[in-house]
């Protein structure tokens, strides 16, 4: 049974040579255009950013991490500041993870039986105890648009046992998620698992499907696998996930990986590489990345990318440059706003070329433009 | 002989009960309304903001390091990039220290020779001579509005002798900056040393006014003499010195000292402190300085100043606090906004002062005011 949606859809095109649709997602802080890329707001903050900067990055949602907020500085005390969005001054849509991704990945000594997963906090060894209930609950106390459901993550690559252990307890979760929760204003999205194996994975979106959520995600991936791994799950997963439902990529990925995907039918998409790389002096560009260390750059009057309209690209190359090699706060400031501005004008090109059903030709110049390319220093 | 600057300085009111002055600088770059606090750009960069962002705060004009700027990138590259306006996007005044101060406090070996002073750069070891017409040059490849003559500082507690010889030295280079000077599009500033012996502070701003300069400044200062023994100094110098020519108080200081120092007819004001102390979780206001990180914020809705248009005074106190318990960038970089917000405000708020002669009543509500209070926890 797929039920109705409180958070219509609407798909207003569909490419005709590829999977990739252009769509609009009505959430109760606004509207999304998709194919979107949400910035990664871990601890109530974009790296780097001020809001109204992240605002002028095109940014049309957030993501906020549950784990994170949840240790520090607590749903509780953020609810009482009236929660997240009033918190971090962003009154766009917000979607926040289950804490699933994070406990597999930061917490230690962590455990997962039927009831839940034990862990320990990375801040400061507390032990903590997180059911699918516990997630949703602190979902709500933040206050996002989108709860994610909490999954069970493991390692790549697993045997099919312990795939298909997981994938089964990530559905038995999932609906332990939706039965628990209260708030009628804020979307529900499943995250299938299954590894690196279709038949698992096929299983797995099938029943989260007959459950019914507002959205899907494709977990699990981009956690070491080589891409076109990654591009061979997408191939499976897509055409099984219902057209009307937006379908998200989590922690995806590189500017080609968005590309590829969206080819595949994916809408949305987070990933920490446009602020971790900027603050790592490496800035994406429409002709691939730069290093901003390099010495190449040291005269260089141009800016990172000429028609790129952030406050990076009003300075020159030798400026950035200068402020990574002086090691001053402003480098990595002014590389994450850039890279951010980068990855949010790609979602725009890329909706425009599906909505001018020219995708595949985008996706083919994409390919041959996007790949890293070595300097010469 | 005292001759006409080719940048006035606009004596807009005195206040009838201090010393306190209201005036107006033109230069090339624009006019500095005075009293008027200059941020710190050591590296080409106001530390943890965006340039935006600080022509928000309301600055007229921002100090640039010499000594930095010429040890990296080095004045040559900015020169060949337009200068320093152009590198770090500032169409507003710059002024330029001339490297003494940071030969004192930075350069390992620094030996002074009547010729010069032979350092070690604190980036890579390398032997360093910089002699007054070096940087004079560095200063003019920079393309500041003010460039200041280069002195040679002492610590303090120096003996007379000590202090004398470094006095009549400053003189002497002060001289050959004034004559190695080669453009007239940029003031230059001498600057009265002395240490704490007023008879040396008369007589070494006597010499100077003598040789004639566009402005003067009082250096050696705030190097860790009580506060008290500072404003003695002003109150000294400050009525040997021209009254048609602006004052400039080096690296002060505290808000209840540039209040102090205005009231003793000091005109400009630098210093690091709002954007240091700011980096470290101290929020100041109008009330004394705040401990952002102190549990007593942890749930407190309030900004840091409710009548603060800065950003971050769009946000509560527990989001700021949060933002430094968790270790992120946006602490800093809000709190150096507000910092800075604030000695700009205090500026337009001793300027307004001034104009209404009501500088002595507002000098004494702001000594209640601003010293340091213990915040409970």
């Amino acid at each position: 049974m797929v039920q109705s949606s409180s958070f219509p859809f609407e798909l207003l095109h569909a490419d005709t040579k590829t999977k990739a649709r252009r769509g609009r997602l009505r959430l109760p802080h606004g509207n999304v255009e998709t194919p979107a890329f949400m910035p990664v707001g871990t601890q109530g903050t974009v790296k780097g950013l001020t809001i109204d900067q992240v605002e002028k990055t095109g940014a049309h949602i957030l993501l906020g991490n549950t784990y994170h907020l949840s240790l520090r500085p607590g749903s509780e005390l953020i609810a009482q500041q009236g929660g997240l969005h009033r918190f971090m001054g962003w009154d766009k849509p917000i979607l926040t993870d289950s804490g699933g991704f994070q406990i597999f990945s930061l917490g230690d000594m962590n455990k997962v039986t039927e009831d839940g997963a034990t862990f320990r906090s990375h801040l400061n060894g507390a032990k903590i105890h997180l059911r699918p209930e516990d997630s949703i609950r602190i979902q709500e106390e933040l206050g996002s648009d989108i709860a994610m459901v909490l999954d069970h993550v493991i390692a790549l690559p697993a045997s099919d046992e312990a795939a298909l252990d997981a994938s089964d307890r990530s559905v038995r979760w999932a609906r332990r998620c939706k039965e628990s929760a209260k708030r009628s204003d804020q979307a529900k999205f499943a995250i299938v698992q299954g590894g690196l194996n279709a038949d698992l994975r096929i299983q797995c979106a099938e029943q989260l499907i007959q459950i019914g959520f507002d959205g899907y995600a494709v977990g699990g991936l981009s956690v070491g696998e080589p891409p076109p791994e990654m591009y061979r799950i997408l191939d499976i997963v897509c055409p099984v996930l219902p057209t009307d439902q937006p379908r998200y990529l989590m922690g995806v990925g590189r500017p080609i990986d968005l590309v590829e995907g969206i080819a595949r039918g994916i809408d949305m998409f987070d990933c920490v590489m446009p602020t971790r790389n900027g603050r790592n002096a490496l800035a994406f560009t429409a002709n691939g990345p730069l290093r901003m260390r390099n010495q190449v750059h040291a005269r260089d009057e141009k800016p990172i990318e000429e028609d790129c309209p952030c406050i990076a690209c009003d300075r020159s190359r030798a400026y950035i440059r200068h402020l990574f090699q002086a090691d001053e706060m402003l480098g990595p400031m002014l590389l994450s706003i850039h890279n951010l501005t980068f990855y949010q004008r790609l979602m725009q090109w890329a909706r425009q070329a599906i909505e001018e059903d020219r995708f595949e030709a985008f996706l083919l110049e994409q390919r041959s433009k996007l790949e890293p390319t070595q300097e010469s220093d």
